[in-house]
């Protein structure tokens, strides 16, 4: 009986396989039953789905190294997992591919506080870096909304950031060194323990790469003091052009935010529905939050400049909070901005754009009116400081033919991104699911050249393939469709 | 007459290759005159020279790409030169090459405010990046101390750092996009407008690689809001330990300086008697100069606490200045500190390593001590605030075997630095004059990943070859001394 639930299409392929990553990792590390496979076919981008042929869970770097080695002396496709949070489709599996899950890698390796840095295996949670400081005065920056169950390891493959990255940066900027698996099993260190080091950025290249350069096993990561004073202001606007003028007015005042969001109407409704912060006016057309951090003087006088911009702006109301409980108040809303839109609508589709903060309002009317013609409602949240926007695509799946004319919708709103100077992804990443559209952004040169690069690392092909770069075979149709320009050459990833 | 000083060894190949390059740059494009050619001999790292076999000074991208193609057809080795003031040899060329030089390509590209950032060409003067914008109210933030001759292009090579890159970062946090010529002679664009963009962080992977993965044709550049108010406190110590610890009890009172700087008695003395600052204490062991800016109110607070600290480590006497022409007074001296070395002794070799902050009075103390061993005076200057140490060694280089010493020496102070838990360089970049002591940082498979992403753009090796790093031709006696880990393999670069 048990047999018949063994993974076995390919069993004269599999066993030796399976015995290999067994001796390696352990029986227990090697997940093959077909319905405990099923967690595995997809990440946060449910839309697509795909069975891997196994799972491994190891817990070392050695034993990541191994799983690696024998795909790629078995020329295995093999996919990296966090914890599957991802909005791109990045932990998709690939067909017959080997999936690698960091959900074993949960230790701190190492915190030094002198030197403002932790050393922590992928698997840890993004905002457990951030309690395992906290006491000692030290907190960890790149705040993605998913930040309680999101993996640190996930967060470097796909350069996550967040509502406080506008002051801050995304990961990027605070990752120091890594420790990684590459794809023919070898393990090296890339950066080090101080942020300046000679020879290529290795880091900055490997940190959005998508786990298609290799697996990321140790990770250094820059803390930073928590700031002495913390205060959060809340406006609300008659317009969303008026919120979009306070923003640019606080940027051009030279006052640096550690984050600046935006929510409209339909989404102020929406976590007002669900979660009742009883905070956000809902008969606001905008509203805006602002937090500042710094020295008690510096956030007062911020506070105060902020206060003024948001009244020339014709805001109507202004709220503010300096203690930790009126401010996770005042946050909540937001962060729970995109479950609220699972409540109020069957499904929804989050698209992830960047465009340049001058055309936030432009870029907005236009969204508005692909809504008004589509005919589906789109609730609009965004880190409104550095453009990175975040529409929310409301529709019913059960309807046959939504789901596509949806796709085709966030489709023209990336473009638009595009056209306005911006990018295909603020933080979400690229992944299975824009892949076809990076010839919006790129010429064939470009991309051949990130092959290139790919190609250095990943030279057969097994780390993540056909993800982050087009391929004809998945994006013949969007090119014939006209949405993209077409691929001439073969496959070039 | 004039035939003879034409560059004539090997006119066979040559003669082509000129009338190619003139076809496409022009005639006053392509020095080829022996004593014109002296100037480009060597760049900051004087020690070493080499003829180039000609120079090409092109206006535009496509003049860059047409030379880099001749070059590339017809396996000609080239390396691109900006200002030539780096200081580890990066633009030194190598034999029978043919020398880039960026000195014509000095237009400002565009200017967007509003998006607070300003595209150049590379042979534009980093300071006249500031001089384009500080009328609006911006300027750019890396400033090394050459900064009124070094060109934004060599910066971006060298990822140049400076003394207000603390808080701000180096130049790898303020290059946006770059337009690039690979070795095989495309153009392809990196990066964008917005700072985050999708597929592989080529911008970060392209600055800091010092010539080898091609050359940057236009640089879209970061420029920041001119803060309000800007501060500089001068601290002086009876010891450099009494320094460290101010440094250490600011950076842990959470105060994010725009720069600190300490310089030795030796420092002191040496600026004081070549620019008269009149402001730095000559019985002092060290000084403390530290930049604040930001809000008034901030700048003002901080300025109180950096005080307290001071004093708590037994600083004697605090200066200040708000106003911008003392400020520059009390900067003057630390701006001049290489200058002043070679005014106090015949000949200077300036290191630039990188040691934890903490480690800082710990590595001062074995630099002392190394010091009074080899007999050479070392004055220490260096960037307390992110532990980027610049020992310059004095000597005369008339004295047969006294560059060599010292030179040692210099190695010795960065295996130190790399013991410490550093690194070998802070912003003045490997070259030519480190690339034998990458092995103190890199293992084989780490140099061989670097190695495999220098092929992929540079797959025939022709871009400034033998620079960043090791060769078994020029580092086997390194190696052989024992200073080194030997190079096993064939060479790798």
């Amino acid at each position: 009986m048990m047999l018949r639930n063994l993974f076995k299409p390919t069993d004269n392929k599999w066993q030796p396989i399976i015995n290999q990553l067994e001796a390696a990792i352990g029986k227990d590390g090697v997940v093959r039953r077909k319905e405990e496979l099923l967690t595995y076919e997809c990440d946060g981008l449910a839309s697509y789905r795909q069975r891997p042929a196994l799972v491994v869970l190891p817990r070392t770097t050695e034993q990541v190294a191994a799983a690696v080695k024998i795909c790629h002396d078995n020329d295995i496709p093999w996919v990296a997992r966090g914890a599957g949070t991802g909005l791109s489709g990045g932990a998709l599996p690939v067909e017959d591919c080997v999936l690698i899950v960091t959900a074993r890698m949960k230790q701190i390796l190492d915190i030094d506080l002198e030197n403002h840095r932790i050393t922590v295996q992928p698997g840890i949670i993004n905002n457990w870096v951030t309690q395992a400081v906290s006491g000692a005065g030290f907190y960890y920056a790149p705040d993605p909304s998913s930040q309680i169950i999101c993996s640190i390891g996930g967060n470097v493959a796909e350069n996550s950031g967040g509502v406080h990255c506008l002051k801050y940066g995304v990961t990027t900027n605070h990752v120091i060194g890594l420790k990684l698996v590459i794809p023919d099993g070898s393990v090296i260190d890339v950066g080090g323990t101080i942020p300046e080091m000679p020879g290529y950025d290795l880091t900055g290249l490997f940190v959005g790469s998508e786990g298609t350069l290799g697996i990321a096993t140790e990770v250094t990561l820059r803390i930073l003091k928590t700031p002495e004073s913390i205060c959060v202001v809340l406006a609300d606007f008659p317009s969303i052009e008026d919120a979009g003028a306070a923003v640019a007015g606080i940027i051009s005042a030279g006052i640096i935010p550690a984050g600046m969001e935006i929510m409209d109407n339909l989404s102020i409704n929406a976590v007002e529905d669900v979660v009742a912060t009883g905070c956000y006016p809902r008969d606001a057309e905008a509203i805006l939050l602002v937090e500042l951090d710094g020295l008690e003087v510096e956030v007062a006088e911020g506070k105060k400049r902020i206060a003024e911009i948001c009244r020339q702006n014709n805001s109507r109301n202004l709220t503010s909070a300096n203690d930790a409980e009126t401010r996770l108040k005042l946050w909540k809303g937001r962060k729970a901005a995109f479950a609220a839109a699972g409540h109020i609508s069957v499904n929804y589709f989050v698209q992830d754009g960047v465009i340049p903060r001058t055309k936030l309002v432009s870029v907005l009317k236009e969204i508005n009116r692909l809504s008004e013609e589509s005919g589906y409602r789109i609730a609009n949240v965004f880190h409104a400081g550095d453009g990175n926007l975040h529409p929310l695509i409301l529709y019913d799946n059960s309807v046959p033919g939504e789901f596509e004319e949806v796709e085709k919708l966030g489709g023209e709103i990336l473009k638009l991104c595009v056209e306005a100077g911006g990018s295909l992804s603020g933080e979400h990443g690229i992944g299975s699911d824009k892949n076809c559209y990076m010839p919006y952004m790129f010429n064939e040169t470009d991309l051949e050249t990130m092959g290139y690069v790919r190609n250095a690392f990943n030279h057969k092909g097994l780390a993540n393939p056909g993800k982050m770069f087009p391929t004809p075979r998945t994006c013949g149709e969007v090119a014939n469709a006209g949405m993209i320009k077409p691929i001439k050459d073969a496959e070039l990833f």
